[in-house]
């Protein structure tokens, strides 16, 4: 059981957080870099007034990728939240005040029995955006809408997209990480048009690193009309890392959303998931985004 | 007539941008700092070919504001066009070539007769974008919309703002400047809500210096409960600028549109706008947004 695995005498807290990636290498702490949980940890010891505070989170984003509904999970010594106050809405409220405005504390609260941030999580949802009009790119949304140079067909995205849909051993679109598996459950794969921003909607039970970009860059080759609609699912077929397959750059990236069951099978479902997917991690916490 | 003012031998190009003003001086050249008109004005002299380049603005905003739906005008010798090739869509791309990627040339076109980018205009739209649920702040958004600490009631807002719609002198609301009407007609200025995310839409022939801001700020009062309704309606009926309103900051405002009459009429509503609002324009060129 999850709920073992930590003190009896410490509280879980759920901290749901987005971030700006561009000034970020990524969520993953790395010594010497300004790291999304870097700088998190350093916020929550100065607040919690301890020697060191390690999350574990949902989503460990690449260098350049965004997110709006990051998750993230502390378990922080009873004692220690009752000596500054036990007060979890102004934990975030501090927490905001001394983080830079690039990231953002949306929530601190107290974690249902069971929880895990990382493998009680059953979908996370991305979003890719881009602009395939260069001079109608909006300076405004430029940290996070990517400029791309052609028009692209969205059906055509779309058709090749949803031969890829579906549980599926995707080491096609992976950067290899020993011993673990590459099998997912690719849920929703599907390209919308407004005017000239282009967003795809990317669900999955978990990704592997590069997948979301790896799937994306595939797409876009069919979407130029470089490779044919069903190129994506042959590469996919073959189960090995494409060359051919672009990852496309992290800054349309953002992660939006990540879903958990309801409280009774949150155990249950960290049991499963760990069983399934868990790989020694290595000590730089290479990113899954 | 507007069509007499630049040489025979002259072309007019329209020229439509958007640009992040957040790391801007404004539009209005000033020297020494960044502003968009003297990076645009540099970026046509180098591309042209020629000594300096002079663009006529519709809306001269603030040092921070942004611009979606910006427009303006340079009157070009038609000889130096043809020598670059004479091709606009090309001038474009060389355009945004030069340029950094907080500001962006959306088109380039030639302008119909009697077009004159601000003394043609019929109206300016700008929208006022704020957050006021501090914890909810999209940090992807952070440049162009303002967080708030305190909850607004837009009902409220609204109401005080519909009592400021109509011709009115505006005096109480702007930066005074000698010899200038403060006459204006506010066609709109409505609040709409979604979520945490607070947008004005204001509506207007033309804008005084701090105009928006100021009614904004003022509308904010009545929103926080810390003004009755019709106070923002009593200001106006004073007359005169009223210290008690707050010039909000310019973050959150963006330029989104400018109105044209169609072709016909350009050259008569530029007569018309000149003889009515006209003052001789100082060289630092005055936002008046």
């Amino acid at each position: 059981m999850e709920t073992s695995e930590h003190a009896a005498d410490a509280v879980r807290i759920r901290i749901d957080v987005s971030y700006d990636g561009t000034d970020f290498s990524g969520w993953a702490d790395q010594p010497g870099r300004r790291t999304v949980q870097g700088t998190l940890e350093a916020a929550l010891a100065t607040v919690l007034r301890v020697e060191s505070a390690r999350l574990t989170v949902a989503g460990r984003t690449d260098a350049g990728v965004h997110a709006r509904g990051q998750v993230c999970h502390l378990d922080v010594d009873r004692s220690r939240l009752a000596a500054v106050g036990g007060d979890l809405a102004w934990l975030a409220r501090r927490l905001n005040g001394k983080l830079s405005t690039d990231v953002r504390v949306r929530a601190v609260r107290s974690a249902p029995a069971g929880f895990d941030a990382r493998f009680s999580a059953v979908w996370r949802r991305y979003a890719y955006r881009l602009c395939d009009a260069p001079a109608a790119a909006d300076p405004l949304h430029r940290r996070h809408v990517l400029t791309w140079p052609r028009r692209l067909d969205e059906k055509a995205m779309n058709a090749a997209g949803l031969r890829l849909v579906g549980e599926h051993d995707f080491a096609a679109f992976c950067r290899r990480r020993d011993g673990a598996t590459t099998v997912r459950a690719l849920r929703e794969l599907w390209w919308s048009r407004d005017g000239d921003l282009l967003t795809a909607r990317v669900v999955a039970d978990a990704f592997c690193h590069h997948m979301v970009r790896s799937l994306v860059g595939a797409l876009m080759a069919v979407g130029e009309g470089r490779r044919a609609v069903d190129w994506p699912a042959h590469v996919l077929g073959a189960g090995v890392r494409d060359p051919r397959v672009t990852v496309i750059p992290p800054s349309g990236l953002t992660l939006e959303e990540v879903g958990y069951p309801v409280d009774a099978e949150l155990a249950a479902r960290a049991v499963q998931a760990r069983k399934r997917r868990s790989v020694p991690e290595p000590a730089t916490g290479r990113p899954d985004g």
